[in-house]
């Protein structure tokens, strides 16, 4: 059996894991990513996390590392969620310390490395992930490749503009896909639907910083108005979004994966019902929505340990 | 020298072409292809064409077909500007004639695959060619390789909707790209700007049937205020679509083609205006607005045959 070290460099939490070729984390660790206010710092901690979960008598064939805005280079630019700023040599940095091949890719591209190698696109070369989390992320693949595009900044998709709205993205575009799809994206809709409508709801006693996914499930299953209301207008505009990419790159399957999805139907019905209503006449039937296979699972994990099979 | 079959189906001509591997057409030839009725005869003069361009003492290394609609799996589908409907077997049956390996893709596939060939796209992996005749076509590569998708209807970017913007296509989608930017979409956006604005100009004694895409470029140089509005317009949009499809592949170059094109800055600097306003800072100076490489060099039949050296 083989073995490599799968590293999800998240803007709260690194998470390092020790990941066998048959996709079973079998020892990891993780701390707190801006515990390190230096980025030498930083790389030192990375190196002696890799060595506390190394095994004796285990030959590592490489290091994965998933990150947001990582570059086809082996650097980090200018992240958002990131302490340190510019362009960091993550990949040069440690290895000064390390001789293993190490692969560095975008966090939403681990995802779907991920997906074909351990989860619901193991059969497909053509596909799309589509990850909501505090954004919206997302890993392509066509040709059984990551299109990662000319130095690494494909798939960029929560930045696709939707010229007809108005909401602001972090990166201040205005209409940005996340603003609307992604954890932030719904509670910002819920605050829409407060000022929407008269309806009473939970949701008028509650900050929007107090505000958290599993509230609007919960209050979903209990019928309020302003929760349901706020899934059908997420779902509408992600099943918009999604039949637009179909026309770019023709997936056999798009996988949505993050917290939005635990909501289950409530998110998931409206987004099939809206891409059923916007897709082509030649794509209908031909392109399922579906759920990671990876959930609850060291899915970060795995998928920056996948990127390792998918290199060597 | 290695020679190959290039054939362009289009709407109105069916071209084929002898080429040979450095990029010359030696022999060619064309006829009208709604003057067969049937499929069968349609085939049957396409083999005939084949034999009258084909030379002595020439070995053919393979036939390479650009059609609309084109799937991967040989067959033409449901063509709206062909007179035959249904699913149309064409590699099959002209293998009845033919023993040399045969290769049809979309057309704009061929056209990108012409200009990594023989065009501007020679030392490139990531680019887009958008091809602006009667209608949009697109092709994408991403890592070197054409993006077909599942069945080979990816890259049908004229389908891709502004769901801001009313117009129908011909498939009866509203918003789609085409309806906008293509020859046919700024004759539609000439009447609009009549409508719009009261101002004299050549277009109000010219029917919508009888106006061409030179007279668009023509008017414009003589300062025509219609004219110069509707390439402002179609230019506007035209580059926040691009700007749009960087988010999703990351090109290192857009490659512009098709009759639109002919018309010069008066299409090229409104979109590279409108482009370079709408792209995320992270792509802005690394993509390209280009032109084609092979415009009035029998572009159609290079494309087509190129598709042989890409595939054997």
């Amino acid at each position: 059996m083989k073995y490599a070290i799968g590293i999800d460099i998240g803007g709260t939490i690194t998470k390092i894991g020790l990941v066998s070729e048959d996709g079973k984390c079998i020892n990891k660790t993780s701390f707190r990513t801006k515990e390190l206010n230096k980025f030498s710092d930083y790389v030192i901690k990375l190196n002696k996390s890799i060595d506390k979960i190394s095994l004796k008598n285990i030959d590592i064939s490489g290091i994965g590392i998933g990150a947001p805005n990582a570059s086809k280079n082996g650097t980090i630019e200018t992240p958002a969620n990131l302490n340190w700023k510019g362009k960091l040599n993550l990949v040069e940095k440690l290895k000064e310390y390390i001789n293993s091949p190490i692969f560095l890719s975008n966090d939403a591209n681990c995802a779907a490395v991920g997906e074909m190698m351990y989860g619901n696109a193991k059969s497909l070369n053509d596909f799309i992930v589509i990850t909501l989390g505090t954004g919206l992320g997302s890993g392509i693949v066509s040709n059984g490749m990551l299109v990662e595009g000319h130095d690494g900044f494909a798939a960029e998709l929560g930045h696709y503009s939707l010229k007809n709205m108005g909401r602001y993205t972090g990166l201040d575009v205005q209409g940005g896909l996340e603003a609307y799809v992604s954890a932030t994206g719904i509670k910002r809709t819920i605050m829409y639907m407060l000022s929407k409508y008269m309806n009473d709801s939970i949701f008028r006693d509650i900050s929007f910083n107090n505000l958290h996914g599993e509230d609007i499930t919960k209050a979903a299953e209990k019928n309020d108005f302003i929760a349901i209301k706020a899934y059908e207008y997420t779902g509408k505009i992600l099943g918009e979004a999604l039949s637009n990419f179909v026309s770019f790159s023709q997936p056999e399957a798009i996988i949505l994966t993050g917290g939005l999805v635990h909501s289950g139907k409530w998110i998931l019905e409206p987004t099939k019902k809206s891409f059923e209503n916007n897709l082509l006449p030649f794509y209908r039937g031909k392109v399922k929505i579906l759920t990671s296979g990876l959930e609850d699972k060291d899915s970060a994990i795995l998928g920056s340990a996948a990127l390792v099979w998918k290199n060597i």
